[in-house]
């Protein structure tokens, strides 16, 4: 048997689901979850299904495409057991890798892993245990374009479908956003108020915040402004030092982009506009 | 424009969504929202539609009737904005009772409290307040079937299609909680461990325990044990007294009663055996 | 037996700890609590301690009147019975002002509120009902320094010690912020990222946040910068609506503010610089 | 500059504090942090004082004898820098032993981990790649005694103070936690209500539990049931398999027993009866 997720969305109106549970009844795929969602702003229709089935992929595919057509649909199928293959970068901080490689390996993030590219080599060990490539990519102002020609071929040869900036310390330039956008995910601290500008977590402690915290996001062209996908805080007390404020917020870094990455992998986000629908 | 609440449950098998999406569609219905869950263990599929339509309650009901006939559905279709008609039970403590009656009044709790009953007069003038009737019920071993047979009288008088009882110390009687399953919603204290027996909060300070909080469930004749709709905690050190654990632990059964309301009120709410499938 | 709570600050310098439980053991009290805190970026040194003793006020004010001079301290000795008088101002929106009657009246909230004043007449019949005097003080462009000439006189007929603004929609002059600084605490509701400017839960929605709180503050005539007291978020799904965030956020709201009124008037909040010190 | 950690415990009496902060204040002291608690169903006092200072441990330990002795007081005075040497078990499921590792490499958890005990072998290639002795200890019906005495002569020759079991599952004899009392840290998953047995995860799935969380306590004669030093918990839906019910509760266990580890090496942790007090 057969897994498969499909995922949709279009301009709404009546008939989708009857039309696309129709498509998938033809093609003998029984569905085993299914989640949907109207944007009341956008108008957008959004769908998640996934669907156990003797057929092939191919053969999916090819009985939803006249559907797709029909509703002007952005249409994917996967293999629901497929893994995600990605690649992360990093720099010298190794919380936020530990977490992904762990929940990689334990078995609760469902992702291929085939290679590291940091402009450091603090973590190269940690790559090398878990039996990872590892590609030591340095990057300064001189040859921040030839690192990203690099990093492209990576993609490229690595076949890599994401993205995750797991605290990698350089921003990528605009051209890489728009060129990869909807598969670069990073993860940045947050707080309340939110800070701009050098030494976040010293700024937090001056202000005196209660709540620490960590947003996972696309990456877009504007820096750290991108769709959330997902957020977390933890409560701090006055007692916590600027260096214990950042050992929490590296806790709540690591959880928070291992989640986002999971429900990335499994298909669970879709985008509407600024927003991310995710179907958790 | 109607709009409709359709939730169904039956025996999982291919071909449910594409009909009864179908004879929504026949019916005139677009889907604005929809969840759905097969349960594994029991193999049965649950499924809660929201929609909108020019026709009748009375007509999308008849449209359904084949569908649901043909899969042996249980199968209903209510008017989303009607409100559920909900008597409320209390004794001496009002701290859920107000929480309850806030809420609706702020338009956030989306049901009618046309009752509240007690068996003490503590609460009386908060009803008044918020001109609601009041019914003095005393229950005393002698009159318990007595006050009981009032108690259904009171259901059937004001047309209740839902009993809460916020902190009403009194336990019902088999058959009432036999009579009435699924539409009586309790909350009580939880802790890590649990406890058993009387001064809860006391035997939790004794055992220093880091955690305290409520659990909102239907009674069933198993007291306490009911399936669970809504769980939420809050962490305590060391240096709270018994008394302020208590209250504490009063704000957090407050608020996690009046979302299980909240779940039920809008049919969120579905029976796998002794779970709850709750469409949040 | 009385119990006293003393509250002190001061540079830090070695001896503090046992000059000030000596003056205490001189004057015949027994330390039931206490906790300390030194800033290391301001070098202060701050102090709570709960006491019981045979002794008057006046008595253990007199004894520590010269480790007071001794070391510059600034130091406070409260009745810890005594309930601090406390004025809320509120506007149309009742879900705070019902959290903080509902808490204060329930035993709770060791305060008393002897006014509520509004620029509106809305909330007049809740505070009615729980007895207290309720002010109708409209604020206009024309007649705002009037209004708080009126609000101080208040404050003084009624010997206020508190002023919280539970969602008092009007802002206060920096005059009257800073004559009042460290007795007016505000709440607000706060988002990762932060919004400026209006309708920020319909900002929050266009954003997409995964997480939706509030901000218990003091009010400086630097607004919604005040030091914080208190902060707490509450998780959101892309399916919540505007209106359902802002009554996620009314929720989140109520609780930090009365939790943040609570630490004030148990004399646990102290400022240093920028911000607080909760001794909870 | 010395950074000595003075914890203490005593029948509460007046002048503990002032005999206390002058013995410190005689030997040089300056008190950078304290907390104190008096317990009021026991009646004792306990307090834990940070200090920093030119003297030696000894000269300190020499300062507060005749104090300790006027007071009859467990007292201990720990020089705050040294790092608990710390013995970890473990089985064959990593997440806790990872969380551990990590978290002491990173510097966020001030311990020595000079080797780790399993009665599998699963983990012994992460035990290398932190560089941590790994000792293959088998237990079986047949050899328990036997085992358990090698683990107490690996206790002798690597001069551990604490063990952690770190999801190792074998219980330990009575003898054994009689004479490890308050020296071995376990971590189990909680949830509510708890559940006896086998497959605790399906039984909590069975049940429709909404939380599912981990307790970390000291290990007594009476399994699960010691001094509860951290809780935590998270939110569950309907929707999570048993399996992933066992991932979301594996990551609470690794940070609460994180968590827990960090409070008992840095002598925040303190036994009142069957409570703890957790100064963090």
């Amino acid at each position: 048997m057969n897994k498969f997720t499909v995922t949709l969305s279009c301009v709404d109106r009546p008939g989708i689901v009857h039309a696309i549970s129709g498509g998938l009844l033809g093609a003998g795929c029984n569905i085993t979850e299914s989640q949907q969602y109207e944007s009341p702003e956008s108008g957008t229709f959004f769908m998640r299904i996934e669907v156990a089935t003797e057929q092939s992929l191919a053969q999916v595919r090819a009985a939803l495409a006249p559907i797709r057509d029909d509703f002007h649909m952005s249409l994917r199928v996967d293999d629901t057991t497929a893994r995600t293959r990605t690649l992360i970068m990093c720099s010298k901080a190794g919380h936020a890798l530990n977490d992904l490689l762990f929940a990689q390996r334990a078995g609760t993030l469902a992702i291929d892993i085939p290679v590291i590219v940091s402009n450091h080599l603090e973590l190269k060990s940690m790559a090398e245990f878990y039996g990872v490539d590892f590609v030591h990519l340095p990057v300064t102002a001189a040859n921040k374009s030839q690192a990203e020609a690099e990093l492209l071929k990576l993609v490229d040869d690595y076949d890599i479908e994401l993205v995750v900036l797991a605290r990698y310390m350089q921003i990528l330039s605009d051209s890489l956003c728009q060129r990869m956008e909807g598969r670069v995910i990073n993860i940045h601290h947050s707080f309340l108020p939110s800070f701009k500008g050098a030494k976040p977590y010293h700024q937090a402690y001056a202000r005196g915040v209660k709540l620490i915290g960590a947003t996972a996001h696309y990456v877009t062209s504007d820096l750290d402004e991108g769709p959330i996908i997902e957020q977390e805080v933890t409560q701090v007390s006055h007692a916590r030092t600027p260096e214990q404020l950042v050992a929490l917020g590296r806790s709540v870094e690591g959880r928070t982009l291992t989640r986002a990455v999971q429900w990335h992998a499994e298909h669970r986000v879709m985008l509407d506009g600024q927003r991310t629908i995710v179907f958790s």
